[in-house]
């Protein structure tokens, strides 16, 4: 065995060569996105099929593992970097966090305790708390980042049940406990209550108005009765920016309903917080100050790449009280300033993330964000006139931010055919939802690259869609 | 509003300078690599009160950016990718994952579903099936990736508990399911009792022979006597490689006992998992076979980045029952090979992880990586002979793998004094556990850069250390 078997030299300059060919590559593929189709076109098995059923024997040279690359896997990359997604939520890999994501890598460093890598500790409190000054939250908000706003949220249904019943964590889950949420509210909610042994049957979907927000009154009464019944309501979850419409719950009267009942509030911003950068929306996080955690994703309209989610917490001693398990061979030193993020919840190895988000933070800045975020707003509240305007299409729900929920005035199956031709022109992707039991269609703006071209150019695939179908109808 | 405000040709060419030079720093950072101190010298709250209060207003260059990683974030990074790192288990960002999660992170594409990118879906079912071919597991086992083994632990007992009541999801967790697992269990295994509602006090630990590994006998024991107090034993987990010492439990008959009792067995080999990828190392998985999942992380011997684990279950429908919250009833005519693995798990957003991993097990090939696992084994016998020959120094436990654990034949105070020294002199990194009520050194060998120099130079400042001890006891 060779006493330098590496890093050797030759390794390191392989990966030079390689590493300026990929930033070239990279460079490359951002500049030239619009001509991918933003959907792949292959079908389900066509990448297994085309690699070997198993790994080589030997190491292979980095050139032919880019060629696969780009002949193999990138022919089955469905493009979220492309300006013309315009589905689920909108969202970007900047560069700016390429590059952190680069260093990441390289340094490997892991966030265990705070000696493992105080870098982590201490870059992740500075980022997540230039954030909350952004967005005009309370400064007794801590931050910590998970990978995902379903497992933010988790933890923050986690939190409320150790303030519900400070033995849960010895004793198991009480069999009474009860959540309540709005009946728009994410799937992750309800996995939430599944996942921590609350039971969906322990879920209450509170109904909406017709602007699509939870209405607090029937909150109260839900929460009255469950009472009366001998059950313990322990947590409501808000809304601010709904998956399907954006809409927004009144986060200040639900925080007095769960302030009067004693409840953990959480508040899932995960998409629509972003907005809040910008002074004119942080009434949208009005409330936020008598709540107890809040999500929000910079990896949804931050143009930082998945994944990072920022959970704030007022109670970080709620959820350390939650998580906290310290076995001898990692027990760190105790200082007040070197926080142990994996007290919180339940990953031990914790990435870099907030790399890439100082990364983004300082190269966009304040004002530059806000540019950002508005032109999304305005490129939204721009195709929702359009829509307003068109005597076949309806708008089915208000325009906060920067989704338009419409239809085609004609059938479900009208609306299926629409998309599903708008999808295979290959320039844009939109998704769908379902509101009043109807089909809807549903354009979401987020992409650092999306213009006012992109959404021309969708706005006028639908309306030939819309068109082609009305001939095939007439014809048939 | 421009209509291309970005991505412009200025915003391409600023990332290609910056990328280019980024790729360079890490070139040169990899080769100068022992010349950093592995553990940074720097006090709490240095990193915080280094960088700004709050974030820029305007957007900052590059050049100003990369600047302040080097002065401010570096000198606060813990070097888990230094050759010295010798401390919990050590592991490598290893040059092809670097570029994996260059491609990754611009890409930024995001598997929820199959359709929101087949890549992610189908390169993860091919890279596990690749390295669960390399562990020679079985083929009915169904890979996924996690995040850390902590979640992929979690969701085994979540699946556990959905085999033992399928009404969970709905009811919530039962009050009297018990899990066992050995006293040498990682900390993770109690965690995810906690979270999922089971309660610490449902958790049985059970004892260990005299080499650490879980005493069948008890376990049988343990059951029988839950039951006959009309409690419900649901899932088992054994671990291949503990933590403290990488002790290997009997998996075959705790297998027996859990088939038995008909209890999900879960396999904890997070760390040791990967030396089945040597063929003289596979009898360390026997029993896998009748066991209902296993999790291997390559973030920790496979030279892949945290974070990446490999969790693999024979009962994917039971997972996904566990998880979906798409009734089956209303599941849609699917093509069988399009995985959403949304479905199975909480998260539901998903990097493009498996990407690295690729890169990784096609660069380095089978026999690459069983030649550097194999020298991380020889590394630590090599270092286990040197210590059982000293007099002064004794091993407390067995060394199957690359980690030894073994102390000073003094007080523990002395252990604690040798190894504060050690780590101070930034050549290496060792950390410690606790065995039969004793303070232990432990040493951990698995970064791709570690060599005979480094174990040499770590045996050479703790022989130093004790020495240095010995003096300053006779003066005072």
């Amino acid at each position: 065995m060779p006493d330098e078997l590496l890093p050797s030299r030759e390794y390191i300059e392989d990966f030079r060569r390689a590493g300026h060919a990929t930033v070239d590559w990279i460079a490359e593929y951002l500049a030239n996105i619009r001509e991918y189709p933003v959907l792949p076109r292959v079908s389900p098995g066509d990448l297994m099929d085309a690699l070997p059923a198993s790994a080589p024997d030997s190491g292979e040279a980095y050139d032919a593992i880019l060629r696969d690359f780009e002949a193999v896997v990138l022919p089955a990359v469905t493009h979220w970097n492309h300006p013309g997604f315009l589905a689920y939520f909108g969202c970007t890999g900047s560069t700016p966090a390429v590059l952190g994501e680069m260093l990441s890598a390289a340094l490997n460093t892991n966030g265990l305790h705070w000696k493992t890598s105080p870098a982590i500790a201490e870059l992740e409190r500075v980022t997540l708390d230039w954030f909350r000054q952004w967005m005009g939250l309370p400064d007794d908000y801590f931050g910590i980042i998970y990978d995902t706003a379903s497992v933010s949220s988790m933890h923050a249904v986690a939190a409320a049940r150790e303030m519900a019943d400070p033995e849960a964590r010895t004793n198991g889950c009480l069999p009474n406990l009860v959540l309540y949420t709005s009946e728009q509210s994410h799937s992750s909610i309800e996995k939430a209550a599944i996942t921590l042994g609350i039971g969906q049957r322990n879920v209450r979907k509170i109904s909406v108005d017709d602007q699509f927000r939870m209405r607090p009154e029937l909150l109260r009464q839900a929460i009255i009765q469950d009472i009366s019944s001998g059950r313990k309501p322990f947590c409501v979850v808000a809304t601010v920016g709904t998956t399907s419409t954006t809409s927004i719950d009144p986060v200040s009267e639900i925080a007095d309903i769960a302030n009067a009942y004693n409840m953990w509030l959480h508040i899932d911003a995960a998409y629509a917080g972003s907005a809040a950068v910008c002074p004119e929306y942080q009434w949208i996080l009005k409330g936020a100050e008598r709540a107890h955690s809040i999500v929000v994703n910079p990896h949804k309209w931050l143009f930082t790449p998945v994944d990072l989610s920022a959970f704030y917490t007022r109670y970080p001693d709620i959820l350390r009280r939650a998580f906290s398990l310290v076995p001898e061979y990692l027990r760190p030193q105790e200082d007040p300033r070197a926080i142990n993020y994996m007290d919180y919840g339940v990953p031990l190895g914790r990435r870099f993330r907030s790399l890439k988000f100082w990364f983004v933070l300082r190269y966009f800045g304040r004002t530059g964000m806000q540019k950002l975020l508005r032109s999304h707003i305005e490129l939204a509240k721009e195709f929702a006139g359009w829509v307003d305007e068109h005597p076949d299409f309806e708008r089915v729900a208000p325009v906060p931010f920067s989704v338009v929920c419409f239809r085609y005035k004609g059938s479900d199956e009208d609306n299926r055919a629409i998309i599903e031709r708008v999808n295979e022109s290959g320039r844009v992707f939109l998704s769908h939802t379902a509101l009043n039991g109807q089909f809807v269609l549903r354009i979401a703006i987020g992409n650092l690259g999306t213009t006012a071209k992109d959404v021309r150019e969708a706005w006028a695939l639908i309306q030939q869609a819309a068109a082609d179908r009305v001939q095939v109808s007439e014809r048939s």
